[in-house]
């Protein structure tokens, strides 16, 4: 959290990734206001921003805890001290669950875990038996993505279900599912059936499950796109997103997100110019490839671009389109128009979350001007170094 | 530098970017011989590794100095002390070159900047001057990239070089050039007819040059494609190859890389299986999502993965290939055969640079079998911090 003193953002070294306060609290609020109103929980997804800072005002605004996207990450929140953790992840080696337990025992922190496997229950059950406590698991659920879950319909949801209610060592703390297709979706209505279709296969399993005697605690589901183009929250206790407090043009293309809401830029410089591109000093070492989430690739190009001294939501009519990307330079098809040597430009990347994973640092612009460089604490850990370095 | 205790790699955490000294060294050897045999220098390009280790090997082995893919990058080594740096981007913010300058002056470092535009020019002059000293700098020329340098057909290519030659703070270093194109190649024989065009461009822009009365004493070519599938040096004074010393899937597909030559791996373990797919834990935020390099595209997937069981070339057939990602998850369709969820795998990803920038640290298998944890020391690097924190 070191203040920057420089007379205007024109005036800062680039490529920079901003974080425009004002807009990040408000996106903050929005959810909290949503789930407030829908009577569940919001437990925020920090793999977008990886900064405990944001965590703790996610926290501070209504959030009953957080949700890591790996157990490394969650690491360092849990070394934090962000009271309530969920990890979303199947683990299956039984020492990085250890490692966790040990580390949230010893810093006051409830951590929750998923399974989807007698795999992975098996490792929670061996690494909370060997340090006698018990820890919350949630069924992890698929419903559609096709990545981590148990089928909601087949055997195997009663079957691992049955196997962390029946561990003595753990406590099955109901179901959790990520609708992550939602990304591939053409428009706001078909984002709606996506997150109709997810509360509708929660609702029903969870019913099933009562029917064979398990109870279900939670139904926790979640994504930005889903939770913001919702279709109510009836049967739900708890949404997960994460993307929201940044957003991107994703979201935006997704009919998720208006320009003003986006918080996350990044400032670049024109370095270069030629008959065919100008080209700026960000590549895909600052913006990714991402061309959406979850290998969805409808959006054109690699991020639009505003110059700096024009409104900042860089989805104004025309943007400059950066076309493709080097490791460290992008370009921008010029097609008649012109962009000095020099010239300061404003970016609204494709993906927000790969953005903030790739800078070591992002700048704050507070409301007042103030601008402090804030580290990304989480990104980049790997569990290897943290439990054998 | 810290030794890892694990009796195999079957017991490391993962996701873990994996280094094998052996190929590392024999790719750097590689090289150096081809570059003895053609009379000419090597600059390796250290965006590739950014491993102050390996810039050390490289060096130790015959290269001439190093290229630097930005300005905080290169500061990085230029800390480290590796004597000879190009920062083969063309820098428009004086700060920058003065902070550069200033820190190369310290620690007894010779940088070698390059320009194409009269910004750049002005901006090494305006630093130059300032310091009391006197850079070498280059001309960078286009040579079908369409990103950085002058047309090389153009009038542009004599007057900017005329700048830096009558500049008397700035020595005319020569002319410098990236067939990034190459990359987009669809055989050995097409990468070899764009190192032709590029040697071809440079020679006729060098005896134009000295024509108009400027000497030029270096012409630098280079990038992993166009020297490994060389159509000889014969004009040539330097190459400046980056990939070559670990490789990847991107260099295979273009004919430049044999399997066994592969240097990095990713080791990975599944952690989730479904009927549609195998679900392991390296997303997009370990493997990128890249496809190949300067934005082609022509590879399958974003990945090959074999058992570690099987030989680790990764590119044997069979290979399992990674369809899609999601941050922190790979899906590999399965077509019929089976992964056990627990299973470690090798990967060989598409694009060895971005996997090396995503990783704080990278494990470097020797040949003894001993296994260092080595620091990315320039990854995540941006100019912001270092000048104004």
């Amino acid at each position: 959290m070191i203040p920057i003193d420089c007379d205007s953002l024109i005036d800062l070294p680039t490529p920079c990734v901003c974080v425009d306060e004002t807009r990040l609290i408000r996106n903050i609020e929005t959810v909290a206001a949503l789930a407030g109103h829908g009577g569940v929980a919001v437990r925020p997804h920090v793999k977008t921003h990886k900064s405990i800072r944001i965590a703790r005002e996610q926290v501070a605004r209504g959030a009953s805890g957080i949700t890591a996207s790996k157990p490394a990450e969650a690491m360092v929140f849990i070394r934090a001290g962000i009271p309530a953790i969920t990890v979303a992840y199947p683990i299956v080696d039984p020492r990085q669950i250890l490692a966790l337990l040990a580390a949230a025992s010893e810093h006051g922190v409830a951590v929750r875990l998923i399974a989807d496997s007698a795999e992975t229950v098996h490792a929670a059950a061996a690494a909370n038996r060997s340090l006698g406590v018990r820890t919350e698991l949630q069924l992890k659920v698929d419903v559609g993505l096709h990545r981590c879950g148990v089928d909601p319909l087949g055997p195997g949801a009663v079957e691992i279900a049955r196997m962390i209610a029946d561990a003595p060592h753990l406590a099955f703390a109901g179901i959790l599912s990520h609708a992550g297709q939602a990304y591939a979706a053409v428009s706001a209505d078909a984002v709606r059936r996506i997150a109709r279709q997810e509360r509708m296969i929660m609702v029903e399993l969870k019913a099933r499950l009562e029917q064979v005697g398990i109870a279900v605690p939670g139904v926790s589901v979640g994504s930005t796109p889903t939770v913001l183009l919702n279709d109510g929250f009836e049967g739900i206790t708890e949404i997960r997103p994460g993307n929201y407090v940044l957003l991107d043009r994703t979201q935006s293309a997704l009919g998720a997100a208006r320009p003003e809401d986006i918080a996350m830029t990044v400032l670049t410089t024109v370095i270069a110019s030629n008959r065919h591109n100008a080209i700026i000093d960000a590549g895909s070492k600052v913006l990714s490839s991402d061309r959406g989430a979850h290998g969805a690739d409808r959006i054109q190009g690699f991020g639009s671009a505003t110059r700096l001294s024009e409104p900042s939501d860089g989805l104004s009519d025309p943007p400059f389109i950066i076309s493709h990307l080097s490791e460290e330079h992008g370009f921008i098809p010029l097609a008649g128009r012109s962009l000095a040597i020099g010239e300061t430009l404003r970016i609204v990347p494709n993906h927000a979350c790969p953005v903030m994973n790739l800078a070591d640092r992002f700048l704050l612009v507070q409301a007042s001007g103030r601008r402090l460089i804030e580290p990304v604490d989480a990104r980049g850990v790997s569990f290897a170094p943290i439990s054998l370095g």
